[in-house]
């Protein structure tokens, strides 16, 4: 659920998106931003699609035809990304390791001297399996090989700590509707310089005029060069859950984040439910849980959304129907919907 | 400016996007789109990015490396999509005509009798030069010729008749936050079966992931496979837009635009004021005007947004500085706000 004062600003009279007030707007989004992101990034602002229109946005503009990419993949999105980078004609290293578990820093070594790569891609937090992927050690390598590192931080921004500049991410594209908690349609994007010069230096043009970063940066930087129409309501909303994010604090949000998980998980283990992932690796904002031998999965999503007015969501890919997914993002990280959910599953799966 | 019931809707507190109640909406917006582009075809939804998403969508899905495309060009958006289709490796043919000024079915002929074309591409209603585009003639040359149509309708789509199955377009994209008067940030598709079977005959992938229509169609479609997240709120709105359509009924809809866009062609000459297109040709919902000689013309847009709370937009490329653009769309159609503006323009041009 979003916030109600997130709602309201959906609702808000539009004004044009070259209006002075809404340049305004735009920078305040962007200040934001980089607060969230932790980032003093120039290149920071929302691509105006979803969440996987920010994995398009990044990947169409640092892959050109032949250029070695590395992906790994322990998840749907991890195998999404591949499916994106090849169709620009990457030359596809793709590193796989069992859904649910982590990359080792020396895995990401081992395959960057076997062939070098000119950006590594890998996703933070895996919406598919709840697996957190620890960054510090792989940032180092990455570097250390001369590759760029991009992230998908889509389940994580918001809900737990994306120290861009700390770590030395060099690209990463976010969502809206998860730990920031605003309806779906924007996709946070932040690109730091050493990436924008490899950007500079492409020998052709990115494929897709919409989302040419090199283009939509003139709009969003000082010159509000008119690119594409941006969603007006959509960037009201924006701005007012990042605004109920810096007025909460990032450590603050960060905890409760952190500490309904906890409470989520004993309490899974007190109806019997074991969550899929290693209590280290585990995302706090969402987090898997294993069905039990003889229980349709599907059903139960159902009886608690028709029941209960709960939607959690079934497992993707190699997961479908072995787990359920739990979101605990932003506005509905509360104890109240935690002892609600609890109450209901367990109520349900002793019929 | 957008209806109360369209903000209303926006601020609709939300469900997943793969809810059933969801899912119901998408059938309604698909219906409604149906409706309002007077159209059969099963591939008709809003790609979730806004109108120039739309147009990318629809060239990326069309255009293969060293395609023959045929791009008609008499304003800004025709240039767009000239640099669209070339970055998808288009073998592009240019027809261009000035601005402000309408295509001849001969011209179209000529061209294509000296190139054959897979596609041609055309602008409907030309948002920067304020011309309305006639495409019966057209659309059966082009059929002649064995090509397919694609026409951008963004200025168009629910302020005046666009007959996608009666013309015989077989491509067309539009926007939300024109005619049908809703905010902006999806960009309403529809494709006929023509076109799918061209589309499924590509040899290549479709470059954009986030585009591919073949992909969305299974999200869109009865399997309602998952693809991307889409904008929930936005097709809140965009339902309650059509909707307002709907209820108003295309006719009397067209009938309100054309007649308030009479009533301001009228009102401009008292005031001394003239319109760039000749009549036959000029658009109902977006009329470019003459600035008049010695007259500033961004200082005129910044005093009635500053003084009137009234916004009217610069000249884009080769009209800069040398025409206004004004809209009259979709709730914004009204004599109050057609008596308002030529009230504050003639007292600041007085002085």
């Amino acid at each position: 659920m979003v916030h109600p004062r997130v709602l309201r600003a959906m609702a808000h009279p539009l004004v044009g998106h070259l209006d002075p007030q809404f340049v305004q707007l735009m920078n305040e989004v962007q200040d934001l931003l980089r607060y969230v992101f932790e980032t003093k990034n120039k290149i920071t602002f929302p691509i105006s699609g979803t969440g996987s229109a920010g994995m398009d946005a990044a990947i169409c503009n640092f892959v050109e035809p032949g250029d070695p990419i590395l992906v790994c993949v322990n998840g749907y999105f991890g195998d999404r990304i591949c499916e994106m980078a090849s169709r620009y004609g990457a030359d596809l290293t793709r590193l796989d390791r069992a859904w649910g578990t982590v990359f080792q820093p020396e895995e990401i070594d081992n395959a960057l001297k076997a062939k070098p790569a000119k950006v590594v891609m890998i996703v933070m937090a895996e919406t598919s399996t709840g697996a957190l992927q620890p960054l510090e050690e792989i940032a180092k390598i990455v570097h250390q090989h001369g590759a760029l590192l991009m992230i998908d931080c889509v389940t994580s921004l918001g809900g737990m700590p994306v120290k861009i500049d700390e770590i030395g991410v060099d690209i990463a594209y976010s969502g809206t509707q998860k730990c920031l908690g605003c309806p779906p349609g924007l996709a946070p994007l932040t690109v730091n310089d050493r990436a924008i010069e490899v950007l500079h230096q492409r020998k052709t043009k990115v494929p897709s005029w919409y989302f040419d970063i090199t283009a939509i940066e003139h709009y969003w930087g000082a010159e509000r060069t008119y690119h594409h129409t941006a969603p007006i309501s959509m960037n009201y909303a924006l701005r007012e859950s990042l605004r109920l994010v810096y007025e909460e604090g990032l450590e603050a949000r960060y905890k409760r984040h952190r500490e309904n998980a906890e409470y989520f998980w004993d309490g899974l283990k007190d109806i019997g439910l074991e969550p899929v992932v290693e209590h280290a690796y585990r995302l706090p904002s969402l987090t898997t849980v294993k069905v039990p031998e003889g229980v349709d999965a599907g059903q139960v999503c159902s009886r608690l959304l028709n029941e209960y007015n709960i939607e959690i969501a079934g497992g993707l890919g190699a997961f479908k129907g072995k787990v359920w997914r739990v979101g605990l993002m932003g506005y509905s990280s509360s104890k109240e919907n935690i002892v609600l959910l609890l109450g209901a599953l367990s109520r349900i799966l002793k019929r």
